[in-house]
């Protein structure tokens, strides 16, 4: 299992119609892409890092989540979405520790 | 539902015996305050960031989440090994969107 999240502000004012969209269009987009699971998207609240959102899905592994990222619709959604509504993003990826 | 994560870098190299006792007493110590659910310990594998770790915690509420940043054994774990042991970390807190 791979979970990758993103931690992200964007350019609209937190409650506008185009966050709105946005964070709709996402989900209905990103979802729609076959090995995604567990998809969520949520608030950002902690007063240490200034961030509005998270998305947070599953993959069940490196060959599904690179499927994902090489999938036109995720490439069409980076560029004609992501990149010109998102002010500033981080992205992490977490594999179970499986220690010991 | 609040979902608490830090993502983090220890000072001990990554395969260190230093580096698996902190996950492991890290993991019984703050799964054994009350009000702390589906505690899990992440690696961290994108190479967009450089930090090695994650933790991801949820409280009910925001009073159970305050009840545990003010127990005493949380706050001794923070004194005595993370600000010691951790070498960077950053904070980043979800609640479910509710969106609409």
């Amino acid at each position: 299992m791979i979970r990758h999240t993103v931690v992200f502000s964007l350019k609209h004012e937190p409650h506008s119609l185009e966050t709105k969209r946005f964070l709709h269009d996402a989900k209905k987009i990103l979802t729609g892409i076959k090995g995604v699971t567990h998809f969520e998207q949520l608030r950002q609240v902690s007063p240490k890092n200034d961030y509005q959102f998270g998305f947070s899905m599953e993959f069940a592994d490196q060959a599904a989540y690179t499927r994902y990222n090489e999938h036109p619709d995720h490439v069409a959604f980076v560029r004609d979405r992501w990149v010109p509504e998102v002010e500033k993003f981080m992205e992490i990826d977490y594999v179970p520790l499986g220690f010991g």
